[in-house]
């Protein structure tokens, strides 16, 4: 069975005008003897206010009943949607995660999917119906109402592509795709035709907001085309796909930078072994994710570690630090959330020489000062003071001729 | 397990306020010790803005689908009153007619439900926790969503009271209970302190908005004692109980009105046996609830047929009566919408005369000509002219002394 999967954002379904348009693009696809899946968004800014809800009836809301609050945007969508296009004459039947048992585990809030029951949706496609699937929220074991984080309507459409062995996988968005980098500090900024899988992961779990993580590396495991393009205009967006050749001529395919962490440092630490993890259960078992991590080498005795949580967690990491502080007879706790991670990314990096000292170089040419260094296969990420950010995106975009499609002549 | 159902309304829930206001009379009753299972509306206004919304989409909105988008208000409330009880320190947990298995049969928008699935609700309660249910909203064997219409959180309610053998169901609504008539327009209406499900269903199917007609349906059925009663403050409301002695004492305890219908009548229609089917059959077929019927005695094997049904049925009423018109050979089809039904109610009118003559007198007294006339062991329905409609409330309120609590002596 040929299947398309069609993700709307909300900033698509954003009106009643704009569902009318969304129903007429996929009419026009129905009309050519597709068979389309549709996931959706809640209305753009109805989530918001859900949460603005939650917070003003208490000030740490329960986080299964959050879940069941947000998650009723989507649902929303979903049956307008179907409702405009039964009255446009076509069938099309609405369903959320709990009808087409969308399975995840019990992490309210950043749940992770688990399963999908593909037969459902099969089931209601061969009816002759358009399927509509609520983006966003799944359910536990238990039946309870779960939701994906931040963008998770991303990663239903790709879930659902990857359950369905779906042709493709369209990520509809406001913007016409995926761009070296934001278009909104770096005027130069340009629209990729296609990106890896690995690049487009690191592109998204380094601040580009344009995918859900998650969404890329459902992707990458079940080898699904994506296709993010804009929901306003019908030119080609960006092909996220498996690498190729090409992909590998260009030493840096884009720049993503990332507010949104704040930095630690614990300051003489008696170092022995087993010191990291006393340092990082506490913050791991309150469910903090940490990114960098720095380790000094040992003086005398003792070190400094360095590391980057999210901004949110900050003040919780911080008061966890001060207790393993002391009992492990450290120094002291420091930290400061005025940072910023900007990275570089690229699958030609493996075979490129020289592009760290580029960064390097560029950064230090503009007096931007350097306060940590993570480095992957594929990409280097550097920690700054947060005013310089917007600068040196721009100077590494520059750097790397990120304007210009070209490709950079191979090193012998 | 002593088990306490509550269920508050729409206006009851129509803030954040408001819902802070009904979490902490929850909690009271909590810190008494009771089981508590709180059923609860969308907040006022919210079901009316998802139907103008489905209407804003599509003429006549796909009825499957229709009913995905009015049950989110219901999870809304539940959420949010969750979320403010688990905020004050109390354990509650919300469910929405899925997650409970409130089954009801599939007629979309007015579903009439089958089966609750009574343990899951159980097990909560005895884990802890104040169970949160939401209203309106039910699950067909297949899985999709469906409603039970106007006021069916009060059927929900009652419902899941009699699934759980609950000791007591509260209806907590923006009055302070059932009343002789409507307050608003008979100033001398008087809040009743019982009434019996009999004469509570007659006052909900003849217009009285207090309560849905289901609800007592269920409440009689299973005999749960049901107490109606005001969210805005602490004095007794109405019980809808069995009937006992004191009931009988009185002819007639309520006057319910209904200005919702609407009146045709097919006019010499050749009378033989089966008419009365072939005229009925298509208007049953279109799923419209066809009220009063009368038929006049045949004059020369000529007949004439008049009934109500619900104005918003009349157009296609009058539609599929032409066709059957011409069918029949009946002389036409007449109709009219500007028609009010006027009903008296009172277990004890089984055993006091007159009260029929009571009723044609007063009118008559006043002008007001009897359109139709329909009787029950408990109750006298007339149809007269809608703009009488304030007029005759008043004046029967008047003629049964419905402003006193009196009893009426037995005549011997």
């Amino acid at each position: 069975m040929k299947i398309t999967v069609k993700k709307f954002g909300g900033t698509s379904v954003g009106s009643m005008d704009k569902i009318r348009k969304v129903a007429e693009m996929i009419a026009e696809e129905r009309d050519k003897g597709e068979n389309v899946v549709v996931v959706l968004s809640a209305m753009s800014g109805d989530t918001n206010k859900l949460v603005s809800m939650a917070h003003e009836i208490a000030d740490i809301p329960d986080e299964r009943e959050f879940d069941v609050l947000v998650s009723t945007g989507e649902q929303i969508t979903i049956a307008l949607l179907a409702i405009c296009l039964n009255g446009m004459g076509y069938k099309a039947k609405s369903y959320t995660a709990s009808q087409v048992r969308i399975v995840t585990d019990s992490a309210y809030s950043r749940a992770r999917i688990k399963s999908i029951d593909s037969e459902n949706i099969k089931a209601s496609l061969s009816d002759g119906n358009i399927v509509v699937v609520a983006g966003f929220q799944g359910v536990d074991e238990s039946g309870n109402t779960t939701t994906l984080g931040r963008g998770g309507s991303d990663t239903s459409a790709v879930a659902i592509a990857a359950a369905l062995e779906a042709d493709i996988c369209e990520i509809f968005t406001d913007v016409e795709g995926v761009y070296t980098t934001d278009p909104g500090i770096c005027e130069k900024a340009r629209k990729l035709d296609k990106i890896s899988y690995d690049e487009m992961l690191e592109m998204a779990s380094l601040g580009a907001k344009v995918l859900q993580t998650r969404s890329v590396e459902f992707a990458k495991k079940y080898n699904v085309p994506v296709h993010v393009r804009s929901t306003f205009s019908t030119n080609p967006g960006t092909m996220v796909i498996k690498e190729d050749k090409d992909m590998e001529k260009v030493a840096v395919s884009g720049i993503a930078y990332n507010k949104d962490e704040a930095k630690i440092t614990i300051t003489k630490v008696p170092d022995h072994p087993g010191v990291a993890a006393n340092i990082f259960r506490p913050i791991s078992n309150a469910n903090i994710n940490v990114d960098m991590i720095i380790q000094n080498i040992s003086e005398d005795g003792y070190t400094n570690m360095t590391f980057t949580v999210p901004k949110n967690d900050y003040k919780k990491a911080f008061e966890l630090l001060e207790n393993t502080c002391k009992e492990l007879g450290a120094g002291g706790v420091t930290g400061d959330t005025d940072i910023s991670k900007v990275s570089v990314i690229g699958v030609g990096m493996k075979s490129h020489s020289g592009v760290a000292s580029t960064v390097f170089d560029s950064l230090a040419n503009e007096g931007v000062n350097i306060l940590m260094i993570s480095t992957s296969e594929i990409k280097i990420s550097v920690v700054i003071d947060g005013k310089y950010t917007e600068l040196a995106v721009r100077v590494l975009h520059n750097a790397f001729n990120l304007d210009k499609a070209e490709i950079v002549e191979e090193k012998s």
